[in-house]
């Protein structure tokens, strides 16, 4: 249950999730009791033997090709996660984990649950005493998240709610929220009602056009500190003597926006100041360019 | 003391840490205790005056102009803790946190320490059962991050060492590593034999030079699935009618080299297949473009 | 008249235009008979006793500072007349000069002038048959385009235009044309009708949302090959052993749309075929990826 | 001849290099007398009855397809002359263009010649006076390339020679130099002799240790100006309301050095200056984030 997490068990159980590596392109995520063999062009393995046995240890197949058995990383679990047509990735996912400070015990609302793969990091980073609301309007997407999310043991940590997130969210007092939907601006507002003044939320877009729109939202409904931005991922090819970035990339995959959410009062308080100090001293000033 | 926690109390402490925000240029950190009055060119705000409000309220300087007082994020406290020499950017940290899985009681270690930004952000995600070892050859260095983390309420979560981390860590079996020194070639070995077989390090190097001599160090020591990456955060100035991106954007920060150890063994353990499956069924293949 | 220009004079005349060379950051753009003493911080220079040197030689300041007399190339004298609230930058004027093939002999339509660096750039690379014809709808914009480029000895190379260009060009059949105002669509007809069929057409927009109405204009007046893109430069601090991209870098500058403008027929002719050859051979395919 | 002339014929000759275009990854570059029957998958086109039409026409297939009939730019017939294992990209030819202030009458070397495709942008562009003169240590490329150059037309604007450059050009008082061999840093002698003091040189690598070598051999020899830098461009998807950059992109072909030759003295020259002027005038500076 618990082989997602590095301090999981360290030997490989017949129920273990297991990355079988060669490289970076051929890697098998299963589990010895479901793919007692595995079959590929490189020859076969025999997963039942493996029980037992480390993570991290070098094996042969039938004609001789190295393999290693790894421990899946959540980046891993994450990743098979997501399908397709509307992945995620670990690059835009680790900048959202920071903005939004999400960490064991954080309460948090995601809409749309999608493949559920935002959602199993999430829920991932929030145990053991957190939980993270994922509303879809789709039931039959939360169907194959909510066996994704139960197969990678972050049952207890995950509440899944099918329904329109426009309309409103069912709780109150959370502390981040994640804006996934085609039509964010609209969600806008429930996310300022279910979460905490003072919270941060994350929008997720693919075309300007979304960013835009739920910018302009954001600031009509009182947020502040909003910032949109893309994140490129560029490998380096590092090697002696001729190091070289790669030749091709990914170009986009989404625009995220960020912002807080204030307290809206009917009247700002002004907290008066009878004697201005003497000596103005200079405040400590965060860094500007802060990412 | 768990301010910096989004779980925190949700109303203003005599202590607790504030983040008075005007803009994303102007933004102070201060504690009211510290700060009673704020003296900025905007007027002066009466700090004392905001205990016991709710964070996310809004309140008027005495020349009338309009700040929010928010809760500061992990975000905020890592890049204040950043100095200016070296700064860790949480474009980089949130992939460094998705690619090594830390979370609460992942037991990790790091070196150098430096400023403390990276141990203030990876005590935040252990919290409450895991532990970062942070070792720096500078005991100067660490006095300072020694205090940032103390005055974040994260000091159980760390265990300061001082000493050459090229000759070996005292620590084993932990599950993730951070390399941020000058020569992290010369640490690799050390980070292998504290680690757990299959256990994720993370390698910050800001040239070529060093990232291509250290993923030529990890080969050499056994690791897998290493990649060498950089990742650029551009802003979108996201305006009705009128959107494009920020004319100005950090070109470099660093290079990040991820790795995972795996097991030396003498004699590599080769599962004997008896019976090939009648049916070579399709492996679940990782999706491949994973970042 | 031609110092501009690579198969200029090599020696040093009073009315040169000479580049004081210190480094990237400071390089002075003067005459001798403008200038005869340069005085900077570094010491001072006799400019006046330069004249008769050759291009490339090194000078000293009477501070003992070493300097270098370069020709200026048509990138400094661009960047010099750009001015600084609405720069060109030689990476998207670069690309541009490629995908409209202007060389000796063309002759082009520009709108709006500007401060005149495209235009010089322009003229630069039609001469000596060629012509630039520059539209813009502000008189007093153009008073310090023409002095530039009279300036730079372009002049015979340049028309130079006031008026509307949404209303029309004066000119038919030309080979190429550039659109760098605030309503692109609203002179895409216009330059339709002064362009050849097959003519390419470059447009620069500062945002997206000029991009996308043009591009859509483009289609609906029959272009074809149709693309929109940007281009990123960034710096390599190359130095041995110590090698990494700049710090900082421009963001962005502009997005650049490209067209070929098609011949509107009543009817499209439709050549018939009446007897398929019997061996279909493969055509030769243009390369895809092409830029 | 000058079909790939701006200024050329406006009707289709049977030895006409025409493009057949229908998007923008199903192009063919091709002459009517050459394939008087183009067979595709969307039909065929009777190319020998196009004869005597005028570019920018729309034509039928047989399937009733439609399509357009071009006159090749010179950056589809240079996309064309490259070979896809070292590829030369527009981006990078572009600022090449630009940095060097290639036009009519330059006088440029080359080495090494490779595919032609960069001799054949530069020869279009030195037309009609000019000359490139490029070198190949390997005369079996040289046989491709003059057979590219030939075809289009460009054969009296270069001259071929076999040899090896790291010993000499035999070209002096050259306007500009570009390099693209593997291993630079010996032909920056040769280049600095082949050129005037105060030429630019563009050095084209793929690697990062290449830069590096190339720039500090080219501070060795007394360049000045000397940038590394790199093109990245990313083509955006302009769709009304639904505007987003592509998702895939090329991310890397090379880095480009530029420098500028000096002449070397034995001592030298230190103009004096007798008496300051009174008043310190601010000398023009250049702008400096010049690209």
């Amino acid at each position: 249950m618990d082989l997602q997490d590095g301090s999981g068990q360290d030997t490989i159980g017949l129920d273990s999730l297991i990355l079988v590596y060669r490289d970076r392109r051929r890697r098998w995520l299963i589990r010895p009791r479901e793919t007692p063999k595995l079959h590929t062009h490189l020859g076969i393995l025999d997963v039942s033997s493996l029980v037992g046995m480390e993570f991290g240890t070098h094996v042969t197949t039938t004609l001789g090709d190295d393999l290693v058995i790894l421990r899946p990383t959540i980046e891993d679990l994450v990743m098979k996660a997501s399908r397709k047509t509307q992945v995620i990735y670990p690059k835009d996912l680790g900048l959202i984990v920071v903005k939004l400070g999400v960490h064991s015990g954080s309460r948090i609302v995601e809409t749309g649950t999608g493949s559920g793969a935002t959602t199993a990091l999430m829920a991932y980073l929030v145990q053991p005493g957190g939980m993270v609301y994922t509303y879809d309007i789709n039931p039959e997407f939360q169907e194959v998240a909510k066996k994704n999310i139960a197969r990678l043991g972050f049952g207890s940590n995950v509440t899944f709610k099918s329904g329109d997130s426009r309309l409103g969210f069912e709780e109150r007092g959370l502390d981040a929220g994640i804006l996934d939907v085609g039509d964010p601006w609209e969600v806008v507002r429930s996310m300022k009602e279910a979460l905490k003044p003072s919270a941060p939320l994350a929008v997720i877009t693919p075309t300007t056009n979304q960013a835009e729109k739920v910018v302009a939202k954001m600031k009509e409904e009182g947020f502040v500190s909003i910032e949109s931005l893309e994140i490129l991922l560029r490998h380096l090819e590092a090697r002696v003597g001729m190091t070289r970035p790669s030749n091709i990339m990914v170009g986009h995959t989404a625009y995220l926006t960020f912002g807080r959410t204030t307290k809206q009062t009917e009247a700002a308080p002004t907290p008066s100041v009878t004697e201005p100090t003497g000596n103005s001293f200079k405040p400590t000033e965060v860094a500007q360019a802060e990412s």
